[in-house]
């Protein structure tokens, strides 16, 4: 069982400080966040695929599979230190070693995370001054400053708690992410920062973080885009006294509870994406196989014509069956049903059970739940989107007139 | 030797007949073509790889894979026949023998297309009196009009028509398109219909049309869409006298002519692409292997964050480093080189070579090349794309309303 605290955030959990600050990378908006724990905190990771890792990238997956012990993470918005080369990963161990210096750690202690504009060099010299400044302003309530330091084009700060009742006692987890934006203007990135006050080891830690992922940040979709940047980061600080261990009855609840608060991480992400209005939840039913149920979700997830169509409204499902057909997966599109909402729309066999008025009424709604089935195996899977509006090409076509 | 004709059409191929005209489907606009044949005609396609495949789409891969002769095409716009079941499958023939009792012909002498909504009806009403109407105005100058009649929301008439030196004689090949488009909204639908008075079998056209199909019309992306109803199909009706055959010495010629055409009509269609403000050239050179050379221009083609910073005239070259360092392909993002039209962008090592003014300027043609060299083997491709603009939004979200 697990209950989210309303004004929650990365600090609200015990032994967890914060700061955000401007550093004068962006122009004007928060852009150095610095997340310290008070213990020692196990670590995991969960990185971009994308071949062209950003440097902050490299150095933060290096020590999460190392496999030590970590206290601080320092994370910029305005540059992502992406496509720099040499100069990048010598910039990005420099900031690393700046801030375990400013906190009496050893480099090792520090992961670093970067997210804004590609393939310009970090000004050095802002970075030093923003990690002395921000130091003395670490609070065990600085967790929503943070959230605000991190965001780029984000319109909403993306910040979340919940305390996990288990048999042992309550622990808390606590999270802050960005979602799809740009700077001066950027790629589509989205990082997410969670801590926990379980006591929980490196091994252990990277199973259920993995395993949340799978379900949450790795099934969501702005644009199709993988950027260079893109990571989820877990600290687990023991400060609630409370161990999880891999043979712990607890696992469980606690994977229950963090899989849900990195849906609600993943799920604000696509709700706030580019030009969003609407945030689109894609269910796919019965298929023949967990490759397919996927194929088919992240397909339409990433079609254009049907996000298009979320967005002006419209009751095209014949757009929902062309993109599923165009996948790998082993469909038989005529034995497809389809349901917006709660309504069904469309029947084996090409049946059309709702169209028209009920139908364009379901999709003027904030939140739409697209669900195919395929009637083809008993594999399910679900995905969050967004739709696709004007406003979206007007951030990044336009950005830097 | 090929040499273009500038009012060519598909009736500039000798013994070539057609006609379009408005049937009802569409409410005002010319809606069916036909174009007919007045010698038998050996006839090759290639067809929609998407698993939900229209109804006209199955009965003229059936034709073409069986292998006859054929007199006739006929193709409706509005309305695609796509996603209707037995039903559809029913009207599809009937449209197809209609046709053929009209001409006295066999059912099987007709090759029929569709292209416009999915997931309703034909009126067979219209369609059967718009065949009988359309067929006493069949021209041999009517090649223009059946362009027309399959466009949907194109804006530009594509017509084609080349004349080819061989050694034994002048033969002609022309061709008609229709790109992205849609009707009470539709998807994005590609047709391609060509016509030779060469005297070709069924065999040797069917190895001619792939070859070149491979390397224009699917080497295209307007929106990454591959629709219910995509087909390229061609005729050869032997009219000139002229034979090739497989050992012909005119083999080669023949094939760098239909390559020719095949590429412009190809290039036609993203030029005219939904809301498309520029016609975009991507050359990957210098790949591992052609499929990752593919795999790369196909990404850089179809990304949504690049296509918008070519709109915006934005020189972010990060997105295609991104866009690249996302596909399976075997790739050294830090080794990759850029060209955008004739300015060297980025070398190795990801040093910038021009950024600024001069680049905004090369962005601000309205046909761009982007030139990616992966410097990791000898493959090259080149395909096609069109910028993206908030036009294809609206297009897409807002024509029903």
């Amino acid at each position: 069982m697990f209950t989210y605290n309303e004004i929650g955030t990365i600090t609200s959990v015990k032994g967890i400080k914060s700061a955000g600050i401007h550093s004068g990378v962006k122009r004007k908006r928060k852009d150095l966040a610095l997340i310290v724990s008070d213990y020692p905190c196990s670590a995991a990771g969960t990185y971009t695929l994308n071949k062209a890792k950003a440097a902050p990238v490299l150095i933060s997956k290096n020590i999460t599979e190392k496999g030590g012990k970590v206290k601080a993470l320092l994370v910029n918005s305005g540059n992502a230190n992406a496509c720099t080369g040499e100069q990048g990963l010598s910039d990005a161990h420099n900031m690393q070693q700046l801030c375990a210096d400013n906190l009496g750690l050893h480099k090792d202690e520090v992961l670093i995370s970067s997210t804004g504009i590609i393939g310009e060099y970090l000004n050095m010299d802002k970075i030093k001054k923003g990690i002395e400044n921000i130091v003395p302003l670490l609070s065990h309530n600085g967790g929503s400053d943070s959230a605000d330091a991190i965001m780029t084009t984000d319109i909403k700060k993306k910040e979340f708690a919940c305390t996990v009742h288990l048999k042992s006692g309550k622990v808390n987890i606590g999270g802050i992410a960005k979602g799809s934006g740009m700077i001066m203007p950027n790629m589509a990135t989205m990082l997410g920062f969670l801590a926990t006050d379980a006591d929980i080891d490196n091994s252990t830690l990277k199973k259920f973080l993995t395993k949340s992922v799978k379900k949450s940040f790795n099934k969501i979709s702005v644009d199709g885009e993988t950027s260079t940047n893109d990571m989820v980061l877990m600290l687990a600080n023991g400060a609630s006294g409370i161990p999880i261990s891999q043979d712990n009855s607890d696992l469980e609840k606690f994977q229950e509870a963090l899989d849900d608060i990195c849906t609600r991480m993943a799920k604000s992400i696509v709700g706030d994406g580019e030009g969003a209005t609407k945030l689109v939840t894609i269910n796919v039913n019965n298929a023949k196989s967990d490759y397919d149920a996927d194929a088919v979700a992240k397909a339409l997830s990433n079609s254009p014509l049907l996000k298009t169509a979320i967005y002006g409204e419209d009751a095209n499902w014949g757009r929902i069956i062309s993109a599923a057909g165009a996948t790998d997966a082993e469909i038989e599109p005529e034995n497809t049903s389809i349901r917006i909402n709660d309504l069904p729309i469309l029947d084996p066999h090409y049946k059309i059970i709702t169209n028209g008025e009920s139908l364009k009424q379901a999709l003027s709604q904030k939140e739409i739940t697209v669900t195919v089935d395929l009637h083809n195996g008993d594999s399910s899977t679900t995905w969050w989107t967004c739709d696709y509006s004007e406003q979206y090409i007007k951030i990044n076509a336009h950005y830097r007139t």
